[in-house]
């Protein structure tokens, strides 16, 4: 293993920074992939004692068609989620996925009904070559793993008013807000503009007053407790008929028009930073014990963590990987910081990865 | 439209760099999409005298299975092309859609038989919104653009690499070579370490030391030509039995246990390069009259080109767009370079949105 | 409309008789079929006033796979149905097929989970033509109802074995009795001959023995009840392993390599008689309006069942409709029967038929 | 085996008799099983030297969407061919039943191209008891073959006009007169009735009155050629607008509206006869080394013709089978014939079953 390392490159002044929260399609997607990962692993412990080969990491939704109304609405095509993947067949793989995913779904998307939900699992055989592989907990593809930090402001702001809106509090004081949120920031060095989509639910509204009313609330509220100032919600809408409002059943574009998939969304630390260190691999649905392109995405963000808490120093990590290596001797770390002696927190947490499979089980990771 | 600029970031020592060629079960989803979206487009033409909207940028592929043989082999199960997405149903999308995608298919598997293939459009009307705003070219998402030029060494020699293995040479002088590759490199900032994966198409070759010596002579051709001496294609291999190479029937993954997705694959520059800024985006699939998620990445490729040729400065560019606004006038566009009056060029590669939409119809710029 | 008759035929000695009860694939995609027929009919009453054109009696099952095991067993794969068909779009139609479904085939099959089954519906528009014949009330296809009264011995004995294995007491008393159920019985004219496949459920049995003793002591009840001696079940049960026995996990065939589809299986009467005249036409899933490959099997039904009932003759009906015809006044109407003036009866039941719908929509007639 | 005889019914004056032609969805699905077992058929002797279990007797076919035009028109939703079965997957299954389903679709309707059909096949392992018993060439179901013979004059004449005008000389003088063709007959004993549906081809004509003029044409020729007067054909058309006539693009109702289904149209003998006796199992599909409800239905047509032919006198044949018996011997064959000694023809007839195999393969018999 080299660990290689340079001076952290100077720090941005302009930005751009995106968050597709929970209720997004593109997030749907991750989300049920991830669950149905933790679902097969269970699943394969309980079975045969250990994890085994998968990678659901192909997730597709494809939308369904809607008529938003003010205190209710009807969906007219249920959403298809067609899970795409691979994985060990010693287990019952297919029902494993629907029941994972149709639970998961459920959790964002509170109002959706089963009829509303059309699962497709295609998942099949791995090629051999991986499935043996994965017994040995050798990295199963040529692939990397990046991260950063610390968050800059820009970046804080924008997860935090995602995660402000998708919590509890919003849930209680403003059920109509549904969960299908993007925020997209940019920032010219000086100030910050935040544009702001968010599907309206028509069930908890009943007219076009009250949905501007509350969408001016909820501005208000997010100016201030942000100290943003150029903030805006549903830029698009127009006051002359529900039709040209943010308006949805059941709280997602999916329901109407807006298609996703597993990885094309937000990184592991939650935001979508091309200005940043990003990697393009999908850490939802991979196999938690050898898939690198899950792994090592959530360990260099754990290195980077650490060299910041540790050091006072930003920094950018990429771990390489290479298919057949052991996962706790990538080829290659390279480090953009300017902390010194690195070395030592890039091999304990590497040293952590045997233990870690728990954690993805558990959910304890973001990972999108 | 805020144009903002700053000083150019120190360049980069160390860099990963990923390329997926056109056989990548990601790649063929890319190019499906696109091949789509052009079909769609003209057909529009041809039959409402405009392009209408439509967004087919979630193209997702289920793996088949085969059996790779020495002078042949069986394609066991076929593979699967899931087209999900949005169009307007003025046309006949469905067929119009298996066509482009059964033609363009095989141009870049040209073993690939009718039957090996299964075609699944599922591809729905676009909400309302959306589809009144294609008439007025406004932008039809918040989303933005980003590019880089120009490319350092280790990512042109890892560019070069994949389209050489793909190009005409190749396919004359190495028929088992598939096209199903995957270039991976990474430099410390002194050496380049490079690492192929490459789908050999068993038809073509007639034993395991044929296999060998093949992937012996293709090494030292790379080494040669690129000048990189730690180059290495499909190290995983082990010559005790075909099963243990990277053999296959057809020349990709995706008939044995790789599955694909629209955007999950490279940039529209090619690459993945994890340490230089991308987008997420999905260029390819998407409607070149009002998607800025396609137009603004080739845009701003555009303009980065023509700061560095005009002025010999590199430069980073991001275009963001707003929902609604006219696409020849992005809210913001921030510029990374150390050239001096980039604005003009801006304007100008600005100016030139609504004739760029013939070239995407001529497949002229590289989307994937 | 012409009624014409001629004598009864002489009645048979010998005969063929076939029942598949309602957990055989076949029935499943009966039962499926008019309980999406019912929901989109009552759907269409709620939003629209009345119920439009439908027709959705292709049904398909694709079977799932599993492992029975004494005490349980797993699905491994789900069991898929599909729901073609065609039905005016302006309600949800997708959806309520869905809802149907998943209700239906949970009182069919007690112990089928959610993520056992995949519901697929592809139910497109209907033909312009046909729709709007349908709030005409005139016939929508060029079709015939066939039917015969009374039972013989050997029928009312094949249905009753049927309905008693499928019926309150078995349930209780003989919970491993699953309810895919074949009864195929033939007759020399003296004695009976009948054979009973009747799928067992892993989880009521602990063991061979178990089921060898729960299949002989219904093999004795029926024998009994029903007066016959020469009835087997399960005929090609080799007590050597549970592989070799008729061991389900859910009680139906469809779980593990049985297939089914709307029309294969019962006629209206609850049989299938080679012998006697049957209607090729599958009553289930056509609209109860217009449809007269539904109706007319019913109402033919009555009418041999009336002039049975009246005059103590036995009859076979025949009626034939003409699209485009008013549904009550079919062209022919062709009567086998030694009683005279039966046009009374005729014109009566044709009478009853615009009340026919409401029982249809209750479910009150039994059509497979 | 018990063979059984009754006298022969007395012959029925009054019938109806239909038949669906090889172009309605129905017949097309037909069609499809038949030719997709017969290629695995092939396949299997080829790689494995002998007929491996399969059953394919559960096609469906999900209409499509179409704009009929004069002089050509537009498919704007493929047809979708779903093949649900169960076969033996030592072969690639699913890649040879699309290439045969392809294949013998354009023989049906040569005016189909590839991006108007999607082919699905769903084809499933079998359960291990059916599987084993294939190699015993024992019965693989519980079951029975039903055929009579000789055909009246109204059977002959329905099926006369049918082949008539599916054959040659029609495709040659009649270009527009489309495959998808219903006739359906009744007599009152005295006067036949016919109505025959037949889908004309948009691209062969220029307007209603060159519609009417060959739909005229046709039907003073049928009149004539087969001696009935009362013979209409489209008698729903209204010369009022082409949407109100039966215009089509590819010449059958499966382009738009019409769903279809294996086993739901013809008997084996090519007709659909309430009045007489019929089998309900779909020949088409099964395996033609031990599926009963093929193989017995053409011997029970064998063994009629024979009895007819060789003396003079009507027949009815039933013949059951029973699970896990050898398919030569039958436990029951029921005769209803006036011909005395018709056990040397049963005996004869049966004996022939194994060699009858390689006329399933080469399509030597009538199927639907």
């Amino acid at each position: 293993m080299k660990i290689i390392t340079t001076p952290f490159p100077k720090y941005l002044d302009i930005e751009i920074v995106e968050h597709k929260a929970i209720g997004h399609p593109d997030s749907i997607c991750d989300g049920v992939a991830e669950a149905v990962s933790r679902a097969l692993s269970k699943e394969y412990i309980k079975e045969t004692g250990s994890i085994q080969h998968h990678n659901v990491d192909k997730v597709a939704l494809v939308a369904g068609q809607s008529i938003a109304e003010w205190g209710g609405g009807t969906i007219m095509k249920p959403i298809r989620i067609i899970i795409a993947g691979r994985a060990n067949p010693s287990i019952s793989v297919a029902t494993t996925a629907i029941k994972a995913t149709r639970e998961y779904v459920k959790t964002v998307l509170p109002l959706i009904k089963d009829e509303h939900l059309i699962i497709d699992p295609m998942i099949g055989k791995g090629s051999s070559e991986l499935i043996t592989t994965a017994e040995n907990i050798v990295a199963n593809d040529t692939s990397f793993g990046v991260a950063f930090a610390p968050f800059n402001h820009i970046e804080k702001t924008t997860l935090g008013i995602a995660d402000f809106l998708t919590g509890k509090e919003i849930a209680r004081e403003f059920p109509e807000a549904g969960r299908d949120i993007k925020v997209m920031s940019n920032t010219d060095g000086k100030e910050m503009d935040i544009t702001v989509a968010l599907a309206f639910v028509g069930k908890y509204l009943h007219g076009i007053d009250n949905y501007r009313e509350s969408k001016e609330k909820l501005t208000e509220l997010l100016r201030n407790k942000f100290e943003v100032q150029n903030l805006l919600i549903n830029t698009l809408d127009k006051y002359d008929s529900k039709e040209l409002l943010y308006l949805t059943v059941i709280g997602t574009s999916a329901e109407q028009g807006d298609d996703g998939a597993t990885g094309r969304g937000n990184r592991i630390n939650g935001l979508i930073t091309p200005g940043r260190p990003m990697s393009l691999e999908a850490a939802c649905g991979k196999n938690p014990v050898s898939h690198v392109g899950k792994i090592y995405n959530v360990v260099a963000q754990f290195i980077a963590n650490r060299i910041y808490s540790d050091t006072g120093n930003a920094a950018e990590v990429m771990i390489q990987s290479r298919i057949g290596h052991p996962i706790t001797q990538p080829p290659m770390v390279l480090i953009r910081s300017n902390a010194t002696d690195v070395k030592s927190i890039v091999n304990e947490e590497l040293g952590k990865l045997p233990e870690m499979t728990l954690g993805f089980l558990e959910g304890k990771f973001r990972l999108f």
